[in-house]
Parts: structure tokens; sequence; C-alpha cells
């Protein structure tokens, strides 16, 4: 997990930390609490934006808008509005109508041009939007702005449909002498209303980086973080992570290139990580979260397929609930992921307990080993002694509350 | 489901009900119960066999001797020893040679060749077996032994783990005017107790059969039937399905060119697609059979795999488990499923309620859907008007007591 080189630390704050960006969030009746179900962020200059989506191919409507207003305006986003409590997703060429309508409404809101704007909606699956409360909310929203962590944290509330905790981090680090800072935030797997749709992330720095570098970044980091966990194994129609990028912290402009690259890919991977882990840790019914590591495997490729078999594996997520040290699920687990594995090398460690060793069962203490899957974060290592490839993939236990979440009767 | 043509008949019956063979079953001390641990199928002649296996890479040390003598017996068994309690999984050299060992022993009570013997296991991963309890129960065997029905029940007794109820099947067809039957004992996915490796079936008829079409029917039948049922996802190291045809039934052999091959095929295939769905309704914590259909599916082979990606979704099952008309997880899981879709094409049904048109949500009556959600089995049709392809998955839902009896610490 410490990616992060020892100059970029982790600070209290959140999206408008970040020079030039201000955000908030209010509520507009998507939801029947009263709580935020619209918000948005705005930089006060273009900012280089780069976007990636969800793989499944029902993408909601307003995943195709961002797109469109990023390739269209050259890379570059003034602002991002996001609706909770509807996903606006399989709702045809009039949900498509709808996302561009609400893209229109903020730009006028915000006096910018529409292809400055990008737009997401995360909630029920298979309704219209009420575009008639949108507009409404979407006309308070400049009022609402806040440069503040105010802002920051009325947006957060906004994007939260029934996760249980906000999700926010930030880091600041040097480039090249200046401070440069990346903040975060996230939504992800409450699913308690059924037909939902699920993650949505947004990231905010004031670097100056170049843009092809930042989209070449973002797919790359999002590959061994938000690719990398798992609730249930289920990918929605509406996940999208968005980041922004203003270039007011001063910095000479980042790529690959700059003497400071490592150290901000690395703080920039720590953001997201830590939005991932923060998304599996409140996985609906979660009471831990749980990390996979893997060696020894032929390529990382490989050990990324196997890390996410055993920690999407049901019989794992049930035993790690039961706080059972059961290796002879994670071996089969592992046997089942269809990559090359050698079946006499595999040595099997759950935090420091030995519980495998050359594909054999090595006695250990099972209440030392209770006591450790008791705590808040279990860690599975599997060393396949096979090749050198490595991957971590994080994700949480399966419980009742799973159970009773997703068994619910739609209300 | 209809694949067996008329003239093929469901009757009562078990694995001795086929001419040649007698089965038995006995406790020897396996089972920390009382129940049956130990058990044999046991043919008058040499039977044809032919076997499929486990593809996950830790494949237990009984499969390895299965193969050995299917492959060095020139396809031909006498008969099968099973034990439950202990799958000899994880075991390493010893495991290998006590699997041999319990062959010899079984070989030497029923007076027959090692290679005419084919041994199997099921229970717990990763202890040894107490091969002084195995080779006196052995010795039991030739005593236990019965060709008429209280044979195949205590046969399908001992092969049980923590099932809640046996799995057997049996018909009989025409094939040139001889009587042919074709039976089946079946235990699946019980796994109350950790570690456990999970699927074994074994199918018996006194049809004359080419060895090589035997092989190559049961192939193909595996991957329309055990191939396609899910309970959890998982793939046990100890799964094999093992058929043995005695010829007694005095047919012509039969081979793809005979005149009633399609017959004796669809039949195979019903003895092996039932024992599957009593696999699937007997899966853990399962309160419903889920049958999915997917038609109009670019390829058969991609159909496979949207049927089995609906059918393992934690979501759908959940869904399901709340008789929740839950579409939205239904198309979600479609989408996901990595092959070719037209997103604009889907429809989707819940027994005969429409809920899905073109990719949109037709409005449906909650009430009928609860009712038949309510049933105990569910089908869930989906057409993707994209293609000729389909196929035919089956799993079960996920309920609090999956999660109860997966999350039991081990005893």
């Amino acid at each position: 997990m410490g990616v992060v080189r020892l100059f970029s630390v982790e600070s209290a704050g959140g999206v408008t930390s970040p020079k030039g960006f201000s955000a908030g969030g209010l509520h507009c009746g998507l939801k029947k609490t009263s709580r935020n179900d619209l918000g948005a962020i705005v930089c006060e200059v273009p900012a280089v934006a780069a976007a990636v989506y969800t793989t499944n191919v029902f993408q909601a409507a307003p995943l195709k808008v961002t797109r469109d207003s990023i390739v269209s305006g050259g890379q570059r986003l003034r602002a991002v509005v996001v609706n909770s409590g509807n996903a606006n997703a399989c709702t045809g060429v009039q949900g498509e109508e709808d996302a561009y309508a609400m893209r229109a409404a903020a730009a006028k809101a915000f006096g910018l041009g529409e292809q400055e704007v990008a737009v997401a909606s995360t909630g029920v699956i298979g309704e219209l939007l009420p575009m008639d409360r949108v507009y409404e909310g979407i006309t308070g929203l400049p009022a609402a702005l806040d440069a503040q962590s105010e802002g920051a944290e009325q947006f957060c509330q906004a994007i939260l449909t029934t996760d249980l905790v906000k999700k926010e981090i930030c880091v600041k680090l040097d480039v090249n002498g200046r401070e440069v800072t990346i903040a975060g935030a996230a939504k992800g797997s409450g699913m308690i209303h059924p037909n939902m749709a699920t993650m949505l992330a947004f990231v905010t720095t004031d670097a100056a980086i170049n843009a092809q570098s930042l989209q070449e970044l973002l797919g790359q980091t999002t590959n061994v973080t938000f690719n990398m966990i798992t609730v249930d194994g289920d990918t929605s129609t509406n996940d999208m992570l968005l980041t922004m990028a203003s270039g007011l912290a001063g910095n000479d402009e980042l790529s690959p290139a700059h003497a400071d690259w490592d150290a901000f890919s690395a703080a920039f991977r720590h953001v997201c990580q830590t939005l991932a882990q923060m998304i599996a840790r409140d996985g609906e019914g979660a009471t831990r979260l749980v990390e996979v590591t893997v060696t020894g495997a032929v390529s990382d490729f490989s050990a990324q397929a196997i890390a996410k078999t055993v920690v999407g594996s049901s019989l794992v997520k049930s035993a790690v609930f039961g706080a059972d040290a059961n290796w002879g699920r994670i071996i089969a687990a592992v046997g089942r992921a269809g990559q090359p594995v050698n079946p006499e090398t595999v040595d099997i460690r759950l935090g420091e307990i030995v519980v495998l060793t050359g594909s054999r069962p090595i006695p250990f203490d099972e209440e030392q080993a209770l006591a450790y899957l008791q705590g808040d974060t279990v860690v599975i290592s599997v060393d396949l002694h096979h090749g050198n490839g490595t991957a971590t993939a994080w994700g949480c236990d399966l419980t009742y509350d799973y159970v009773r979440i997703n068994a619910a009767y739609r209300t």
C-alpha cells in the first residue's frame, strides 16, 4: 500500500483544496429524503480533463455526454454536474436528450460553453430524470458553490446514494519547488435501493500537466486501483472516474519526462487507491476490508486475475466474515482463475500467519488466526513462486447484511 | 428442458437399475456421524468408461488415479470406490500414495485388477485420509453390494456430504428394439464444513456403446449440463463425472452412426441435466432453482458466457431470494459478460412476464411478478436479438443461510 513517496503528505481537505476549484451540493428532490442529490465541481480556468468509463455495454446516457464534452472540447473542462437518486440508465433516446439538456442547463447557469461541462448520474436504473427538478436544482448551484472545505463536503454528500460514509482524500507534494495538491471524492457500492448504478469518482488537482499524460496516467492508475476492487463482481452501467487539472500550482508542465513525474504519479495513485479502498470497505453489508496480494505470478496481468478471483470468491468472502482461516477456499480460488500456477509451490499467509507452504498445510495457531481475522482489515498473501508478476486487489466480506440489503423488495 | 425424446421415460431407480451393476455403501468412520461415508459401484463385466475432471489446477489425488485407470485400462472399468468426509486434496505425495493404496485395496476386495478400479473422494481439503479406516471399510464393501434399489440408495447416501437430499435419476429408452437404461447419482454443493470439495456424479448404463463415442458424448453433454450450473462460482478441486456402460442391454453398439444415437444422447443429456439441476436446487442455503435462458447471442458459446454471468451474479441471486423483479441487475450482468450485445435490442422475461423490450422497461404487474418469483423455480429469459446462439444455465438464490453456512467457524 505504501506507494506514496515521502515528500507527498496526506492532509485534511477535499476536491476544493487544489487551487482553482469550487464545489457545492444541494437537494433538488431526486432523493426522497432531504439529503443532497445534486452537486457540481467548477474550475475557474479550463482544466485539463481525462476520464475512464464502465466497460458495461449498457453505458448510461451521461457517460456519452461527458465523453462528447471531453473529446469535442479538446480535453478541457470547466465543470462537472452530478445527480444522485436516478442513474439515467436504460432510458433510451429520451435519457440521452435529458443528459444533454442537463449539460446545457449547467453550462447556462455557470456561464460556460456546453462542451466545457461534464455530467454524471447515479441512482435507480430505468426511470427518466424528473427534469423540472433537475433544472430548478441547477439554477441554485452557482449560489451553492464554495471554494472552501464546506463546498467539498456538500459535493461529497450530493453524490452519495446509500453509502454509509463519505469518501474523500487529499494529498500534497512538491513538484519542482511548487506545492501541488491532489484531492478526490467518490461514491461506491451502496445499493440498498435495487436497480442502482454504482461507482463515481472525481479527482481534482492544481498541477500543470500535459493532457495526454493525464489520460495515460489515469488509465494506468485505474487498472491497479479502481479496477482492482470488487464488492460483488457486478460492473455497473454508470461507473465513471473523471479528473480535472487546473494547472494553477504553477509547476512546470508534468509529463513522464518531468523529474518529479514519479512522485506525482505515485501521489495520484495514492489518491485513487485510497478512494478505491474506501469504496471496498464501505461495500454493501461489509464488516471488513479484504486485501489480496499475489506475488510470483507469470505476469502482472496474471497476478491481477488471480487476486481478483480470490477477493471476489463468495466462499472466501463468507469465510472472512466468519473469521475462518479457510485456506482451502483460497487455494481453490487460485486454482480456478484460469492462470498458470504450479500446483506444488503455492504459499498462503493470512496477515503474518503462514497457513500453506509449497501447497501443503502448515499447522498454525487457530486462536491467533481468529484474532487476526476479526480485525477490520484482512490481508491475504499468495506467493505462487512461478514468476515475477504481482498485484493487489481489494474487496470486503460477504455478510447477512449484504443479502438483506440486496434481497429487499423494491419500494 | 424437454430434450428427451418421447420414447425415453423416467422411471424409479438408480445406478443399479442398468443391467450388470451392483452398488452399496457403509460407514467406516470418515464422517463424525454414523452416516455412510464409503461406497462402490461394481459392474459384473468390464464396462466402457469415460470421465471428465475439474479444471481447477489443484486436482485432488483421486482424480489422477482414476485417469490412470481409465487410460491404462483401455477405457474399461469394473468398479469405482468413493469416500466422503475427506477429499484427499492438497495432500501431496502421501495423498497420491493413499489414493493408489485405496484403489489397490478395492481391487483386492473385489477380485479385480487395479486398473479396473477408479477412485473418488469428497470432503475436507488438506487432511490425510485415515487409511486404517478406509482399509477396514473396503474389506466390508463386497458384502454391502446389492444389485437392487437398496444398493443404489446406500451408494447415494455414501457420497453425500452436507447435501440436504440425495440426487438420483433413471430413464429407459428403446435402442433398436432393446430396452436401455441410463441412471445417475450425484452429490453437490453442501459445504457446511469448510474446506470441502464438491461435486461428484456417476452415470451407469447397460447400453452397448463405442468407447470413443461415450467419451465424446460425455464431454459434449457436460458442457451443456454440469458446466452450466453454478452455486457460487467456485470450482472445486475434486469435481468429477464418471460414466460406465456395461453393454448388457444387447443393443447394436451405439455411435453417432446408429439410428437411435440422437435418442440415446438426448436421454443421456436428460440424466446429466436432471442431476445438475438437482445440485443447483440443493445449493447451499438455496430456496429456489434459477434457470437462465439466453437466445439471440452471436454463438452458443457467447450465450453460455452470458447465461452463466447472469445466473452467477450475486445481485441477481439476492434479488431472486427477495422475490424482486429486478431487471436492472439482469441487464447489468448481461452487459458485463464480455460478449457481443446490441445495447438497444435486449428483451427480458421473468417466467412469462415481459419486463424489458428493446432494452426499455415495460410496465408489469408487480403482484404477479412477486407471486411468480416466490415459486420454487424461477426462469429468466434473455433474448439479445443479435444472432442464433442459445444456452441455458442453472443456479440458485443467495440467502442468509448461504452466508450462515459458509461463515461458520470450522469445528
